[in-house]
């Protein structure tokens, strides 16, 4: 796959100043155009050492607007990334939309140099592979146009650049033991990069290996990938705006589903519920300073109707947890932040570090829930949020965390007589809006989508718990026992 | 200052049910009210252990809607906020408007821990107070509510509640060996709060001693004083907002001042300058990873009218830096979580970490340039602007970070060249708009803003450089100069 960038492509001085101010105005007058658009750019930057890569990111910003990119070069990771799973630190990077994001070093870096130094397994490596290129689909289908480049030189090229970098006073620190401790290993960096480049092209985001011996060529030729992956996109995406048709979906739950299976009848007396109340709050009291000190973390989601009783099933379990240990997030609109990015950038944000709990009233399962419902998305976009979900989840529990997702199911009976209670009382009327009386002439639509949701996304790792909530007792208590049963199960 | 919260105020259960639901309706009121205006709401809780703090701040959000409430309990620092000012954590926490924060601990716990164990000498901690009251100051005049309450309890209730809590299994786990080292230390404890919380006490930010022993009286105190504080501040950020004018100004420049008496007829051939500038970049090569070596930060700041050459200039010393290590921030148009907080808000949150590098095109000192001039704030806020710059500077310089401002000062002629000049180049066309056009009809008050500028905020530890900047070639060889000079004096 190399031996395309080995071939001594240049281009002369005359050749390149005469392109130059053609290829800037283009530049520029593509990223107008960006930021007008509801795209974003990342340009990942790979390749060896001494093949030139800060060098054409400073082009790429001297060229065009600089205040319109963001460049990321992570270095040594801090203790809130390595207490996150390992793609939250490029998260956190990912540029917004109508910006352009410049990545050195990017998702590729750690596994290359694990896997060549041998404490990666080859299929480690291909699992990792695969997580990126699931990840990389999603970014594109989200709007992000994903570009890679990997600045290739043969061997023989590399040492001789490199042993010209020494020698001059300007460079010299740029070849460090490392570098040469790399480059004895050049073999072996160009089989797994082979691999890893060949596994992970896509048709969505393919990898533009560069030949970048001479400077020039390997400057011109990135410019003009850039120019020619930008425009594409763009025309693209003006294309895909005019036939993007919002449509709120009306899915209906079939006769038998996993929800009317509920025997929502169970309940509790308030004596039992009270004593085992006690009973299971101390555990949990307990268990949670065991999660802290075993710095383990824990992930809760709480879906379900209007008035199931989520507030009140999340205070029963933060009662008697520390305050410190734990954070709710109640999900409502976005931020426009929020709204530049993926959708689950806005829940990757909120990770709960190492020993530590979030929990989540309301999630990302909004995007198959309210928002297919409500066709606040394109049917294509709920549709595969159930992979994306599964993916996102698998990363969580990959990396130790705790998920458990609870569905708080009640009948719609039991709904109308909450809402009608909500109305006498003068400080429950808040809980009540119009879009809960909206939401209700939809209440099989909603149902079907939630059994929808279950079907796709219960895991092992990260199963749903549905919770029968037409009594309040019996639903606090089955959410406590779910989460204290399942910290004695995965704490030691 | 605390024997009024020693005097045995208790609350039977009969009043205090018979007042819930008249206080649970008027706090969600409050909230609705909140939501629609400019305020945010900071809660602070502190004070001695056994004093019901947590149960408190469950109290608040079980009585209020959860959702526009975001709690934030510091626990042990991590090395991203180790690595930063000490208020930077805080800032990361602090509410949006429309909401409401508690904080649990907060920028008083770490001052007087440290003052009771004797790290901190009296002299230091009276200059963190003062540094507090500037900052409660500088919050409550961009729209913070900040509500302090103090829970006491005299030193044998401490003890009695202590005990308590030790023996009933539930809680046992709350009281352990740290807590009773500072038992053992109440009057210590009890003598430095007092300085404290009598040194922080302000019209603005008051604190609220509560008598914590019973229960329902310390709620029900709570609730009031919360409801009291915020309709208060609701009530007159309404009237304000009709009082308020947003006034461009257009102060005019004194005859001789600082700018004029810069000599713009400064130059460098075009041969020197190579030369030099090699030199130059040479030393800031080794010198920006001496920084590193030594985890020193430094924090650049650009300013100066339309085209005068902040890019080129930020340019010449991104060019030699490894780009993992230094971030150029150039200041646009805030997202709406950043118009959410305070105006320096946006600017903490991008604050280097040690060993790095940080670079602003533009920068808080917007505030009293463009926002003077525009008319973009009022009055009021340019005015205390400059206060309060320089004790955000004040705290970036305490900690270590170098400072160094730069005004790239250009003469009018010169500007309207290079204006002609971009409009001639193609790919220099979109650095020039109508506003660059609009903006030099106000030069005048430009300049006048400029000179109040620099003579209010450039301090010996943060200083301004002004920079003649008519020859690019003298302007960017003086900026690198300066900076080089500066890390040949702070580094080792």
């Amino acid at each position: 796959m190399f031996e395309t960038a080995e071939i001594g492509n240049k281009i002369d001085k005359a050749t390149f100043k005469a392109q130059e101010p053609e290829l800037r105005t283009a530049l520029l007058e593509l990223q107008r155009e960006l930021a007008q658009s509801d795209l974003a750019v990342l340009i990942i930057i790979g390749g060896v050492e001494g093949a030139g890569k800060e060098e054409t990111v400073n082009l790429l910003q001297e060229w065009m607007d600089a205040r319109g990119i963001e460049v990321y070069a992570p270095w040594d990771t801090t203790d809130e990334e390595r207490e996150r799973p390992r793609l939250w630190r490029y998260w956190r990077a990912l540029p917004p939309r109508s910006k352009i994001g410049i990545m050195f070093g990017s998702w590729y870096t750690d596994p290359i140099v694990q896997r060549v130094y041998g404490n990666m397994s080859e299929a480690d490596l291909e699992r990792e592979l695969h997580q990126i290129v699931q990840l990389e689909r999603m970014l594109v289908n989200e709007g992000v146009v994903v570009l890679k480049f990997w600045m290739h030189l043969a061997k023989h090229v590399q040492e001789k650049t490199l042993k010209k970098l020494r020698k001059n006073p300007k460079t010299a620190w740029r070849v460090n033991d490392l570098t040469w401790k790399y480059f004895k290993k050049y073999d072996d960096f160009v089989h797994v990069a082979e691999e890893a480049l060949r596994r992970t092209s896509s048709g969505f985001a393919p990898w533009h290996v560069i030949e970048a011996e001479d400077r020039r060529y390997r400057e011109l030729t990135v410019v003009r990938t850039v120019l020619d992956t930008i425009s594409a996109s763009l025309a693209e995406a003006r294309q895909h705006k005019r036939s993007k048709h919002l449509v709120p979906d009306r899915p209906q739950p079939a006769e038998y589903n996993i929800i009317r299976h509920l025997d929502l009848t169970q309940s509790l007396s308030r004596a039992r519920y009270k004593k085992k109340l006690d009973a299971e709050q101390d555990k949990l009291s307990r268990l949670s300073r065991k999660l802290r000190e075993q710095r383990r973390s824990m992930l809760l989601v709480f879906e379900g109707p209007d008035a199931a009783g989520k507030g009140g099933a999340i205070r029963r379990l933060t009662g008697v947890m520390d305050a410190r240990n734990y954070q709710v997030i109640s999900v409502a609109a976005p931020t426009d932040e929020e709204l530049a990015h993926p959708y689950l950038w806005r829940f990757w944000r909120h990770l709960p570090r190492l020993g530590r709990v979030v929990i989540y009233d309301r999630s990302w399962y909004g995007r198959v829930l309210v928002e297919r419902i409500e066709g606040f998305c394109v049917p294509e976009e709920w549709q595969r949020a159930y992979a994306e979900i599964n993916q996102f989840e698998e990363q969580l529990t990959d990396f130790g965390i705790i998920v458990i997702k609870f569905w708080l199911a009640i009948g719609a009976d039991e709904q109308l007589r909450r809402f009608e209670d909500r109305k006498l009382t003068a400080y429950k009327q808040y809980k009540l809006t119009e879009e809960d009386w909206r939401n209700r002439e939809k209440w099989d639509a909603y149902e079907a989508a939630a059994c929808d949701m279950v079907e796709r996304t219960s895991t092992e790792a990260a199963p749903w718990v549905l919770v029968e909530a037409n009594d309040k007792h019996w639903a606090r208590l089955k959410v406590l026992q779910t989460v204290t049963r399942t910290l004695e199960q995965k704490l030691e």
